[in-house]
């Protein structure tokens, strides 16, 4: 039982003492997760500790099937707008969108400096480009190893990690009431394509002095075993490019995947191919990775996407955005032909290197189809192992748990059934259940080595939708009414009356949108228009003029003889036009 | 490689002579796939010969996300009505909705008998009277083993089959241009709970006589190895039962899984449970399967839903259907504490015996997330084996053909991913490409013993839509629009003219449904009225009465203006009102 003997150690390697506190009551530290969907605890997270705030990652989550038009979903950040003054900085784990994407949101309420490392500060610059803020936020370059003091109250210490992408790191976060470590993003990589591996030695040592909560992120919680190394991915790569001498070949993977692409590159260099990058965010991710010296490739080897009829299929490598089969990506236009400068040809050989995510299944596969359909010979997943997930399966994370033996655990970073499975996980390495916090976003915890609790009240912690240029502005009953439009579509009635005696000037008129072919169906309509007549005659003589009276009732009837008629209900819009006279 | 030594035999066991043809040039067999959305040759398939046709199923397919407000997608059978008087009959492999869903709607438009093996017929018969159809259809019951002659040219026997519901057949269709197998769906199992295993002498038989073409279904030819027999699920229930003796347990599987169900009532008498069927398909089936024997049952075992009280926890096994996370689905609502009678309790054990069809993963995990955070206990299929799928696998498909040894392929019931993965697994067996017809829905086969060849022309065989009552009402101009309105939203701009001066006499007014918050963006909507109230009055004095100059006007202006304030696109409506003076 990894977590019965407890102990801990005096001696230490490194210097990061504990500050002093007073010997007093101590306050307690507040963790709170903030963002994410279905996802707990991990878009954002707040640590708080009397006067002062901290922020450990600040990214983005993706609208689901049930949230039509919005482009991002973002952490709401009223409780941190609140405490505004008491915000030291955020720190980053890694560069990936779910844990950076919302900086510019953030930003825009609340100025404070950022902290990562390289490629993360790298990536994070573009995106503040983009939205105009690179003046006036200040970002402070890191290396896994060092430690840096925000405030009075935090020591952070910036652990090398292995993930999906370069330069990511745990964190260790010292406080008064504790030692927290935050996982961030990771799966423990014995050969990584670059760098060193994960730096298990440290964890260790951070165990042996004693840890109070360990925060573990818990994705592939579910899964049993060991996640393959990046380094696996490699020679299933070069054992296709020396099988496809002849043709052109394209790959599709996460943009953020410098090992990958990496890897891809070097069987490229081999074969004395060409590579080409399409798809915006690839093309960005892959410039800051060359400029900081991430991804390594001689410069005659790469060609922009207009000199591609220049080289034969044999000469050429394309890399590409859309593994995902995200409608607008690169891939996906490829495949169905609306790609400006790239068209599948027979024969080529198409590359899928990532694993669709739930919910993404349907347009992974309708891309694949398309490509097949064109002639291409496609390679996915389920047919070679062209791909390796970044995230640690089950006995990664026991690893992690037995190197850190922390007094308390707060499984994050998953569903609510992966969170109860990392408590099943950690209670099964014997750790006492009521010692693993498993949380809601909101949920405050309230820890130190007396104990820890969570708060009978939460923090505002719901879902902001970006539509557009709207942050905010597109909430729950504009969603309800674009859900419902999109299911039965639309009816309006549109009647115009005369102000004073109530006549009829003109209608009623029916116009209908996403409901039924209108040409089809014109004795529906022309049905619905007498019904709707018939009820507004009958006040007739009645003198009424009040025009919710008659909207209620144009609404009512026509509803009634649609469900009839159809057994649907669209949207009803009454509209009286109230003309002076 | 089974494919290469295809000598025919001719000693015959049974009575299934090839039916006399003349030395003449003959003609050709047409196979006709029909149905389906992504997946090609499912739901429906037609064969003609000379002047008759016999169909295989009648199936639906399910609404995929860009079909909102969608009820069901049957085939588009045009074809088959302008070709009606040669229609002989329809048979059916099994009783799946994805195989007999359709029959209401067919036999609207075409009447001729159907004929399917018991249980099938009998599910058929529940559906054929919910749509009043049960006295106006001819219905014949066979049995796995019987032949059966339609017209002059067709013999169709139905071979008995192994599936995930009981009484499934595979058919062998024989021709004056040769013999035809369709797997239908199909399992290996040599251990079924009930009934005998697939007949794998027939098929071995009919191939040594030589079969000209086989359709074989391709849901699992990604899958390599052999699929579990359904027996294995029932040790496995077993011991979650021995687990759970003080717990009140809940099963969610396919209605239509009756050996699966069984499994369940075994158990469930073992531990002199009572059990109580909720969901109104788990109901449907369950009171046909028992009335026609396939289901065995106690029945003082089987309790109403009202009843559930009378008894404590351990007396109790709740079967429901929504395993698939179907929002309106009994285990749905119990979830999210909707459902009338039943509501989850800590300890409550539940299982959901089923893996997520792509597609439904989200809402899968949504529910499951539900009942745990009510404190159930939850066991799915990642966490034990509560599930075997219904349809082969590599080793399975690749049986069938090494028994059929079939001079064609068809690969049918899949995506073309799977078909052409197909493709691959027979040509590995030795079988020339040629011979392998990768079809999409609508191509004709024109096939006999001298070749076979997809005609130029196809047929017919886009998917209809059912919304409510509605047939074929809604259709893809709907569907953008429904899209559209579910994106964005929509704006509608009113303004009142006289019909001769083409005076403004009220508005313009704006309202819109899905777009923003109102409240909170009343800036805007002011901004947006002005905007194109401007437009209207720089025609003033111009005496514009052209009503669709000035639509498009107000359209453009709204347009542009709200782009640039939001980069949102709503649907705009601009109505105009005309008024008689």
């Amino acid at each position: 039982m990894a977590y019965t003997n407890n102990k801990q150690q005096t001696k230490q390697k490194r210097q990061t003492r504990t500050p002093r506190v007073p010997a007093a009551p101590k306050p307690k530290l507040k963790v709170i997760p903030l963002g994410g969907l279905h996802e707990i605890g991990k878009n954002i997270t707040a640590f708080e500790y009397e006067d002062e705030i901290m922020i450990i990652d600040c990214g983005v989550a993706f609208p689901e099937d049930d949230m039509p038009g919005i482009d991002l979903v973002i952490p709401d950040f009223t409780y941190l707008v609140q405490n505004k003054d008491k915000i030291l900085g955020i720190v980053l784990t890694h560069g990936h969108e779910d844990h950076i994407g919302s900086l510019p949101y953030f930003f825009r309420e609340i100025n404070v400096p950022v902290y990562g490392t390289r490629l993360t500060i790298g990536l994070v610059e573009t995106k503040l480009k983009e939205h105009n803020l690179l003046n006036t936020v200040e970002r402070i370059n890191v290396n896994a190893g060092d430690t840096i003091t925000l405030g009075k109250n935090f020591k952070v210490e910036f652990i090398r990690s292995t993930h999906s992408i370069a330069d990511s790191v745990a964190i260790a976060l010292t406080t008064p009431a504790g030692v927290v470590v935050h996982s961030g993003d990771f799966k423990v990589d014995f050969t990584p394509i670059q760098g060193e591996p994960i730096d298990l030695q440290r964890f260790a040592e951070l165990g042996k002095k004693g840890v109070l909560l360990f925060m573990c992120e818990s994705t592939n919680v579910e899964l049993k075993g060991y996640t393959m190394s990046e380094s696996n991915v490699g020679p299933i790569f070069r054992k296709i490019f020396d099988d496809s001498r002849e043709q052109r070949i394209m790959v599709a993977t996460f943009s953020s995947n410098i090992d990958r692409i990496q890897q891809i590159i070097n069987c490229a260099a081999e074969h004395k191919r060409k590579v080409c990058i399409i798809g915006r965010s690839m093309s960005n991710v892959v410039t800051t990775a060359i400029e900081l010296g991430y991804l390594k490739i001689d410069e005659n080897m790469l060609i922009d996407v207009t000199e591609l009829n220049k080289y034969t299929d044999r000469q050429l490598v394309i890399i590409t955005t859309g593994s995902q089969g995200e409608t607008m990506s690169a891939l996906s236009r490829v495949a169905s032909g609306d790609h400006r400068q790239v068209e599948i040809r027979p024969g080529d050989k198409v590359i899928i290197s990532a694993t669709p995510i739930p919910g993404n299944e349907k347009n992974v596969y309708r891309v694949i189809n398309e490509l097949l359909k064109k002639g291409a010979d496609v390679i996915y997943d389920g047919l070679m192992d062209v791909h390796v997930s970044g995230h640690a399966r089950q006995e990664e994370i026991k690893l992690l748990h037995a190197l850190l033996k922390p007094k308390y655990v707060m499984p994050v970073h998953g569903e609510y059934k992966m969170l109860t499975r990392h408590r099943q996980l950690v209670t099964d390495m014997g750790m006492p259940k009521e010692n693993v916090f498993v949380m809601a976003n909101g949920d405050v915890l309230e820890i130190n080595k007396q104990g820890g609790k969570i708060l009978p009240q939460a923090v505002p912690s719901g879902q902001v939708f970006v539509d557009g240029l709207g942050v905010g502005d597109v909430g729950n009953i504009v969603l309800r009414d674009r859900k419902h439009l999109s299911q039965d579509g639309l009816m309006i009635v549109v009647v115009a009356m005369a102000k004073y005696s109530g006549t009829i000037l003109s209608g009623p008129d029916i116009i209908s949108r996403g409901f039924v072919y209108v040409r089809e169906s014109e004795e529906l309509m022309v049905e619905a228009r007498e019904v709707v007549k018939e009820a507004l005659y009958s006040l007739d003589g009645r003198n009424v003029s009040d025009w919710s009276y008659i909207k209620t009732l144009i609404k009512d009837t026509l509803r009634d003889f649609l469900w009839k008629k159809t057994k649907r209900s669209p949207m009803i819009l009454p509209i009286i036009t109230e003309i002076d006279m």
